[in-house]
C-alpha cells in the first residue's frame, strides 16, 4: 500500500520567531527560509504581513527567493490585513494567504464580543476576500481545541464553501489529550461538508508537552497537515516539533503515512536555526538534543556494543549526526571501558580489566566524564603490563 | 467520585545523574533528594548502588536523610547487586529495591544470549532474593515497549507470584506511541495473574517526543504510578517531565487521577536541579521554561489582556512563577503597548496610541525585545502630549 503524504507545514519563521529572546534579523530570516526549502517542507510561513514593516518586508523576500515551497502569510480576518499579506505573497511562486478567527465560546465572547452567527460571517468574508488575490487560502479556527465540535464543523463548511483549502484546527492553549484532539479531526473529517475540496491541518501548542503526540493523533484520524517548527519554537511553550514528527511517521511505516522531509538535514537544520535565533536546545531535547544518541549507563551501552538496535530505535546517521556516542561515567560498565580502552590501543584481559575498572570508578566519581586522555592515565597509574593493538 | 491516587516516581537522581554533562556531586544530590520529599514524590529512585562507590554512598545517605518517601535502589537481575542495593537502602524508612531484566527478543537475544524460559527463571529468582532483604520489590522488564503482550503478562505474572508489588513497563527505546502503550497496559490490566497485588508502572523515555504522552495513555489504561524526572532529563532525549504529568491530570479532572504533588513547588524545583546538574532546560520546555507563561504575539496579547483564559490555561501562580509576561516585541498589538505603557504611567488616547504604535514598530523591528526604557524614549521621539497616571 502506497502511503499518504502529510504536508510539512513550517511556521518557524512565524510562530517561532515572535518568541521572547528570539533574534533573527532579515538575512537570517532568508538564510533560514532557503534552508527549511531544501529540507523538503511543503509550506513555509514567513511571517504576519500586517505586524511591521520588517515583517512585510521579510515576507516580501521570502517569497522571491524561495524555489519549491508555498510562501504563506498570516492575518486576522481583517480586510486590511489580507490587503498587506497578498501583497507580501504576490512573488512567490505559490502563494498562500492564512487567514482565520477564534472560534471557542472564550474567544467569541471575550476577545470579540460577538456571537456564533457573526463570526461565521466574518470567517466567510475573511475566506472570500482572501480568495480574490490567491488560489490557495488556509483558514484557522482559533482555540478549536476549546470550540465544540459541531461549532466548528458549522464554521468549517462555511469556508469551505468559501473556497477555503486548508482547514487549520489549532489547539491554541495546548489543552487537548491525544485522544480528544484525534476525536475532534476524526468528527471534521467525518461531517464537515465539502471536506473533499480542503485538507485538514494540524497546529498544536506545547502547553502540557504534548503537541507532538496530538498533531500525530490529528494525521492517524484524517488531518493531511502538520503545522511545525524547527526545534519545537514558537509562543509559550512553543509548537509541534518538525524534526519529532517526521521521524514518528518514518519510525512507524504501518501508519502508512510519510512526508517529504529530507531527515539527514534535520541535525544541521536545527543547530542553524538554534544559532541564528539565539535560542538554545536543551540536550534532552529529542532527535536533535547533544544527548539523544549518547549512552552512558552501564547497562545501555554494554547493550548497544553488542547490538545497537537494543537500545536505539533511529540510526543517527538518518537525521544527519555522524555518531551515537559511548560517554563514559561513573555509571559505566566493563564493557564500555573495555570498548573505549580497545579504540585507543589496550587490549584488557578479564583479570586486567577488573583492575582498571576499579581504578576508573575512582577516577570517575571524582571527575564526572572521563575521556580519553584519562582512560591512559588510569592504565598506566594500575602498574600492568597490557598488549596494545595499535 | 474521588480520584484515584498515581504514585509519582522520581528518578532525577538515577535516570536523571547519569547523562552526559549532569555535574552532580553527593552533597548536591542529597539537597535534591530532600527537596523532591518537599515536593511530595512518593518514591525516590536514588542511584544504581552496584555501579560505583560513590553511588552507594549516595544512595545509603539519602535512604537516612528522607523523611516521607520510598527511597529506591536500582539492580540488574544479579545477586551481588540486590545485596549491595539492599545494604544501600536498608536505613530508608520505606526501602524498595527495583530488579529486573530485558524481555523483548533483541534483548534476550544480543544482550542475554538466553531465552525466555531462562529469562523468566532469573526474574523470579531475583525478585525473590530482592524479597528477602526488603517487602517492597519492583520489578522491571526492560524493553517491554518492544516485547509481546503474551509473554510480557506471562513475565509479570511471575514475578507477582514471587512477591513483586510494582510492576514497571519501561518503553525503554522511546519507540511506542501512545495508543500502543495504552493498549499494552490495557493488555496486562486484564491478563496478569494476581494484578489486584500489584501496580503497573510507566517509564517512558523521550526519543520521538511520546514520553509524556504515553504516561498518560498508560495512567488511562491502568497503570498507578508513573516513573519520571524533573525538567525531564535522563539517558538519550530523557524521560517523562515530571511536571507534565502531575499538571496535566490536574488541568483535565474528568480523568479522575491526580498525584500528592505540590504544584506550586514545580518551578523552583526546576530551576534547581537545571542549575545544580547544569543541565539547562531550553525556553520552549512546557510548564517550566523560560517562555512557558510569555506572550509576545499581538493577537495573544490583546486577549491575555482581555481575559488571561482566552490563552493560558494554567495560572501560572499554580506552579510557583509569579506572574505571565507581556513581551513586547514587533509582533505585538497596540493593545500591549497600552497595557505596558499605562503600566509605567501613560495614559494613551487612540489618536496618540496610532502614533507612538509606528514609532514603536520601527524601534522594534531594530531592537527586537522593547522594554520599559524604551517607551519612555519611543513616546519622547513622538513629542506629543500626553496625560501621565503616575
Amino acid at each position: 500500500m502506497s502511503k499518504d503524504k502529510v504536508q510539512i507545514f513550517d511556521t518557524t519563521l512565524r510562530d517561532g520567531e515572535q518568541v521572547p529572546g528570539c533574534k533573527l534579523d532579515a538575512t537570517q530570516k532568508l538564510i533560514i527560509a532557503e534552508r527549511l526549502d531544501l529540507l523538503g517542507v511543503d509550506v513555509i510561513e514567513a511571517g504576519f504581513p500586517i505586524s511591521s514593516p520588517g515583517d512585510f518586508n521579510s515576507v516580501k523576500e521570502i517569497a522571491k527567493l524561495v524555489k519549491n515551497a508555498t510562501v504563506c502569510g498570516l492575518t486576522r480576518a481583517v480586510k486590511k490585513d489580507i490587503e498587506v499579506a497578498a501583497e507580501a505573497v504576490k512573488y512567490a511562486k505559490r502563494p498562500r494567504i492564512h487567514t482565520g478567527i477564534g472560534t471557542s465560546d472564550s474567544h467569541i465572547k471575550y476577545k470579540f464580543n460577538s456571537n456564533k452567527d457573526q463570526i461565521i460571517e466574518r470567517a466567510v468574508a475573511a475566506v472570500k476576500y482572501a480568495k480574490t488575490f490567491v488560489e490557495d487560502v488556509e483558514f484557522y479556527a482559533e482555540d478549536a481545541g476549546r470550540t465544540d465540535n459541531e461549532f466548528l464543523a458549522k464554521v468549517c463548511s462555511a469556508v469551505v464553501k468559501a473556497g477555503a483549502t486548508v482547514l487549520n484546527i489549532p489547539d491554541t492553549t495546548g489543552y487537548c489529550l491525544p485522544e480528544e484532539y484525534g476525536a475532534k479531526m476524526k468528527y471534521l473529517y467525518e461531517n464537515v461538508e465539502g471536506i473533499h475540496k480542503a485538507i485538514l491541518s494540524c497546529h498544536c501548542h506545547n502547553d502540557l508537552g504534548l503537541a507532538t503526540a496530538n498533531s500525530i493523533a490529528g494525521v492517524m484520524n484524517g488531518a493531511r497537515q502538520i503545522e511545525c517548527t524547527i526545534n519545537g519554537i514558537g509562543e509559550r511553550a512553543g509548537n509541534t516539533s518538525l524534526e519529532e514528527v517526521v521521524m514518528i511517521l518514518r519510525q512507524h511505516p504501518n501508519l502508512n503515512l510519510d512526508t517529504d522531509i529530507n531527515s539527514k538535514l534535520l541535525y544541521d537544520t536545527s543547530l542553524m536555526v538554534s544559532s541564528k535565533m539565539g535560542m538554545p536546545v536543551q540536550p534532552n531535547k529529542a532527535i536533535v538534543g547533544a544527548n539523544a544518541f549518547a549512552h552512558s549507563s552501564g547497562i545501555h551501552q554494554d547493550g548497544v556494543i553488542k547490538n545497537r538496535e537494543t537500545y536505539e530505535i533511529i540510526d543517527p546517521a538518518d537525521v544527519g549526526v555522524n555518531e551515537s556516542s559511548i560517554v563514559l561515567t561513573a555509571r559505566s560498565g566493563r564493557a564500555a571501558l573495555a570498548y573505549r580502552a580497545k579504540n585507543i590501543g589496550y587490549e584488557l584481559t578479564k583479570t586486567q580489566l577488573d583492575v582498571v575498572y576499579t581504578e576508573f570508578l575512582n577516577f570517575a566519581d571524582r571527575k564526572k566524564e572521563i575521556v580519553d586522555e584519562d582512560i591512559h592515565e588510569i592504565i598506566s597509574v594500575c602498574n600492568i603490563q597490557i598488549e596494545t593493538t595499535v
